[in-house]
């Protein structure tokens, strides 16, 4: 098996091949977090540049008009929606995922104002339960986990649905056209997290029928650490989105200094408060690298790479176990495998400058970036795994010591 | 009257005089509107390079444990706290200032469940009142505005009353002691917002007994534009902040990916999402430039710049009426002049390079930020306030045009 030459192979079939010169990684290094933190991009810090040097340092306050700073929250929220299948308008650019799923499952629950259930998966990324939870406590309402099937709990109680379009540790992804219609006709509004989708899966959000979502710009969006989150409504729920974070940037007329709100059409009611605009001017930048690339190509790639993932590891890494679905459609752009000791394979590999990621309490978690990952680079990390495991280098004690974030 | 005269010899006395040249003022530009949006400094740009070209694009997701980004919102706290007199822990630097008072008038009406209702000014800065209708609405409370002193309207019912310590038309500093005791006598929760004092007064939170308090950055503390918010919570309270928009950087133990939710000890509470990085190092760099400064010396420069002011203005430009108090130190770092043209005058001000300011319905207001102007800029403004006056050209029609942010 000469994964090298067939790596090559696919690579030299590659449409996508091109964009990696985009991205500054950095040398020594084979990169497979881009599903936590994306890589900068010359675009990226170009733009930075400009935002700092010039509308900031040189234009003050007088960039606000001049930049076009007021208006960035839904000129990112357009750009952001074409790569999700989100028609112009119904995406806002603003503060953070946690944040932005506050606002939205609070909405919900005044959509549904007979009902007073969220539901969720138990096995949701946690931070999103755990702002649930806070929803229903400010809100009289209850969190109910579903620990099976998340459709199966639904019920004549439940407002929203939150479900995660890919499940953050096995990278397994949910049907949002058939969770949607499931959760409608059981009379509740259907939430999705975008976390581990945006960039990385075809999501069709509008021809899906969702109702709602949220996501994060800073993992296959490459839009910088902590960039800002974005909010979704379906154009049917506009005009009636109430949230009640409801700070100026969301006023139907910020600059009249009304001592009372009113709360703007669509889903500009989602915004608060004045943004970071140097972390959006980055993503601003980072979206610029996803002019003109078309989403089918990049699932396609996705999925090549992490089916050669698989095949690879399985053939070459005894011991692992795969941790993800094994039929690439059911995948996200991300593969786990599972190992007593994934903690201390991933730091050995760190170690070797292949970067991925663990999760308790046994995944070896691997993202796959179609935008600037190569075939020949999955083939070397494989190899590398494969010494790592075979040396047993990973059982030296300096791999075990624990980090605040692994 | 020689202002430029008088000018230098102020000048020539200035200890903070040497701080100028850490800033990036443009050639030709007079800025007196660091009340809104403080300038870029060299340290400020560098530590945005260092956390953008080095942690983010050379580190990746390693930055997070090496670059100690996770840790960023409680260190930048507690060096806000030292420049508006708060101890270390009590400060945590977060989200948009909207967003942190949402929280912190929810976590009011959590310490006093038996009173329903939250106090505050008519005058407020509109998106206070805006979040505090917003929280009233979402908790089931009531918001009174109080027309006259707000300490007249507090009642038993009253949970949070809410001042802004600087009024953002005025400039009138508010007695943070005296209504934080008035408060307190009540039964209530003393919240101040310190959007136009922080950098600018001798805030002293603890001494002078608030409850809570929140803040932005952007201001007089020159993070850059959009910069992160700050949350304060008095110690007394610590172990007892309860809040909704509970994310998992507000978890006692964010990392073990509990499914339920444990508020973190101490101000700690008020996090959820993770925090715009390069947003959060540009404001690292930015107070850099504050390390040394004693407030004390800031707010004498204050009180010696804006008396200069006034005197200077009322002595060369008739026609504009004083909105500020007259006694400095009632005012905050920040001067208003009243004019029914006054839109149209800043426009032709800003035409000749002294940024000022209006706000709606005859407010000129001008800001005075004693780490980077001297007192030959502020001379050279009225100069040219003067002579906008005198020769009328701020009767051309292109000065009339409204721009979206003024």
């Amino acid at each position: 098996m000469d994964l090298i030459s067939d790596a090559r192979a696919l690579d030299a079939a590659d449409a996508l091949a091109e964009r990696r010169a985009r991205y500054l990684i950095p040398g020594g290094v084979i990169y497979l977090d881009g599903n936590s933190l994306g890589p900068a991009s010359h675009a990226a810090l170009a733009a930075l540049d400009v935002a700092a040097r010039e509308e900031w340092a040189e234009g003050l306050i007088r960039s606000w008009n001049a930049a076009g700073w007021f208006e960035m929250p839904m000129a990112l929220g357009d750009r952001i929606g074409r790569l999700i299948g989100a028609r112009a308008g119904s995406v806002a650019c603003c503060d953070t995922i946690s944040v932005n799923l506050y606002k939205v499952l609070h909405a919900c629950l005044t959509l549904r104002p007979d009902r007073r259930v969220i539901l969720a998966e138990a096995t949701s990324f946690p931070t999103d339960l755990y702002i649930a939870e806070g929803v229903c406590a400010a809100a009289g309402a209850r969190l109910v986990l579903a620990e099976g099937p998340v459709e199966a709990a639904l019920s004549g109680e439940v407002a929203a649905m939150l479900v995660n379009q890919v499940d953050y540790r096995t990278g397994a992804v949910r049907d949002m056209s058939a969770l949607s219609v499931l959760a409608q006709e059981a009379g509740a509004l259907a939430v999705w997290d975008l976390s581990h989708s945006a960039g990385a899966l075809e999501v069709a959000l509008d021809r899906d029928g969702a109702d709602f979502a949220v996501g994060c710009t800073y993992k296959y969006l490459n839009g910088g650490p902590g960039a800002p989150g974005f909010v979704y409504a379906a154009e049917r729920h506009h005009g009636q989105i109430r949230q009640p974070v409801s700070g100026w940037w969301g006023h139907a007329r910020p600059f009249a200094f009304d001592p009372g709100y009113a709360a703007a059409e669509g889903v500009k009611a989602f915004l608060a408060g004045t943004q970071p605009v140097l972390s959006m001017r980055t993503l601003s930048g980072a979206l610029d690298d996803w002019d003109g690339v078309d989403m089918a190509g990049v699932r396609a790639k996705s999925r090549a790479m992490t089916d050669a993932f698989v095949r690879w590891v399985e053939a070459l890494c005894p011991g692992l176990e795969l941790g993800s679905p094994r039929e690439a459609e059911a995948r996200g752009s991300q593969v786990s495998f599972r190992h007593p000791n994934g903690y201390e394979i991933i730091q050995a590999l760190i170690a070797r400058g292949v970067i991925g990621d663990f999760r308790a309490p046994d995944v070896l978690r691997f993202g796959f970036a179609p935008l600037y990952l190569s075939f020949e680079e999955v083939a070397r990390a494989v190899l590398a795994l494969r010494d790592v495991l075979e040396s047993g280098e990973w059982r030296e004690p300096r791999f075990a010591e624990r980090g605040a974030v692994t």
